[in-house]
């Protein structure tokens, strides 16, 4: 199931918009090629209506936004939304200032986003108007756990119904959900952790993902979470004692260009709950 | 003959200033040290001009362009012209967006540019008006093949002429013409559309070659497209079966860095017309 | 005794912010969370104060500096003097432009510098008013030999006494000075000037140690100085043949990811004055 929604992206080859920060622009542009997608990226309010009505998906991303790209995000988002485009929200920090948080709750509110992919804390700082973001890393009192799991699902849920859109919340379990139905994820490595843009690059991958399978969002961004996870695991696999996070990061990258839907179909796990 | 151009580039270590998109800006750092000159990025109108003023050449691309950079392109590109320095413009996505296409116009009636370095969308929307630019990759309708390449050799040395500059048109076979000559290149590899920013760091690599050899800008673009194909094929020679996109982009930067000038004499595959 | 600045890094993983240009970003992000830290970049006026407290210290780096960002670290380092975190201050191409200059100057008088780190051309910029700095590069000519170290360490101690900072001046010959004592460090290796933002980087990691270590900031910034010249080393001794620049900077990161205590109390060459 899920390796169909990777043949679908590698065929259609979908072109994605992104207006995401500045610190790992370049790593979503090269995940996106890697993955079978084609990047553009255009923060200008001046262009970026133009810019999205060329692309299969849009792709929001709020870290270092400033006072001309949140404009920008909502004129794309007009676009995407006018042409019945797919959009993905990725609110890194909210929480953790204002600006973010209510950028990403005016965002939300004039939009329908397909997507809202987040850690745990900025998931809920949004459901719960209760910032306990720390920077841009999930704190470990509110991660996703064993024995949390059936309180996080409920929850994760309940905000994916309120919200008329797929729910991600990634962390060491990740939670898919889309107010019906939940992937539980189990995929990943620690090592995400230890380079920048590994939530960035996957927010980038699902909205190529859910644009190449428009009729099944939840799979879609499921495919994309177990993608990233997986290929984590692969390039860790690839590490000898010398190498860290500078060669994790090149693996990382090879890992999601080489990986092919029998491999997808093969290395995810989950369960569909 | 561009074995010359290499060894100069080598020997004078050029700075060059680079207005340039945020998506590949490091890149284009690496590329220019590893090729033999040195970086500096400045956008700010207040300091482009002194900055500018310090460097052998001008790099204009402008892929995420904005209100702010604009004007900057402008003053910096006519520092350059003042001081009798070489400019490249790469047109990113000109055609695209009517931002894009409208200044990238600008900046050819405002500027002596020294080399106009984009794919065959890009160019076309400059030389015709007519826009069939979708995102940053060149439409495949319009792409240079065998079968085409006299019309199309025709179509840039024609524009070359009227601009009164090199336009370098890469894609499978790169064409680059100044009006009166014209080089057809053969080396590349498909590799290089995988990654992000291979356009870019060609266009900063260019405006080295360009500034280090000022008396002969068509040999110059000439060489920096030869290397950046030649080296594409060597990264792609030294991959593995697991090695992908994220290796590739590592060991493009390593063979620049290594390129000789008598490896660039034996492995540049073109034909001079 | 340098060591244990790394073991208090590891065990407190201080969250840095950093206002810092968009070239070298995404190294300064990965080059902390290699260290042991965790990177937040925000440069918006409306959030920086915010996110700067939630960090345990500043990175302020006026590469790229713009109309938007330059008050945006005035406001940020005026938190971080607040609520008493240092800062880092590094002043990229000081000399090179009016904007640069002044910008650097404003800051430093208005916030109180913990660490200036730069080359010797933008410190002598600072110090003295004579701009020689041409780009971001060390002028050859201002550069610390053997020869004129003492007269280099005399120059940097006054002005580090008159700052009431600890400046770091690196280059083949680094010095680490608190007005009082310097750190002469003989660690690095050539090819740390073949990529982009190895001194972006430094000063990054640099706010990490500091920030790990409050009441030793002079040998915190020694050992940030010395781990980033070793992990030079190491990674120089990786490349084979055919390696450069390209694989030079993911085996850096490596380098500071796997760096320990022993290693660096180990491989540390400096000497005390």
């Amino acid at each position: 199931m899920l390796g169909n929604m990777l043949d679908n992206l590698r065929k259609k080859a979908p072109t994605i918009h992104s207006i995401t920060n500045y610190v790992t622009v370049n790593d979503c542009a090269n995940i996106l090629l890697a993955c079978g997608a084609a990047p553009i990226m255009a923060d200008d309010p001046e262009e970026v209506a133009e810019i999205t009505a060329l692309c299969a998906g849009l792709n929001l991303n709020i870290g270092t936004l400033n006072a001309r790209t949140i404009p920008a995000m909502q004129l794309a988002g007009r676009q995407a939304m006018a042409l019945g485009r797919p959009i993905v929200l990725d609110p890194v920090g909210a929480g953790a200032s204002r600006l973010r948080t209510q950028t990403a709750q005016e965002l939300l509110s004039a939009l329908r986003i397909s997507v809202l992919r987040g850690n745990i804390s900025e998931i809920k700082s949004l459901a719960l108007g209760a910032g306990s973001t720390k920077g841009v890393e999930a704190d470990r009192l509110d991660a996703v756990t064993a024995e949390n799991l059936p309180a996080s699902l409920d929850f994760i849920q309940s905000f994916a119904r309120q919200m008329g859109a797929v729910v991600a919340v990634t962390g060491a379990i990740d939670i898919v959900a889309d107010g019906t139905r939940a992937f539980c994820i189990f995929n990943g490595h620690p090592m995400l952790g230890k380079i920048t843009g590994a939530g960035c690059m996957l927010s980038a991958m699902t909205a190529a993902y859910v644009a190449a399978n428009p009729e099944k969002p939840l799979e879609a961004v499921a495919a994309a979470v177990c993608a990233m996870g997986l290929c984590g695991e692969l390039a860790q696999a690839r590490l000898d004692s010398r190498e860290g996070s500078g060669s994790f990061r090149t693996y990382l990258l090879d890992a999601v260009y080489h990986l092919q839907a029998a491999d997808l179909e093969k290395g995810a796990r989950y369960e569909l709950r």
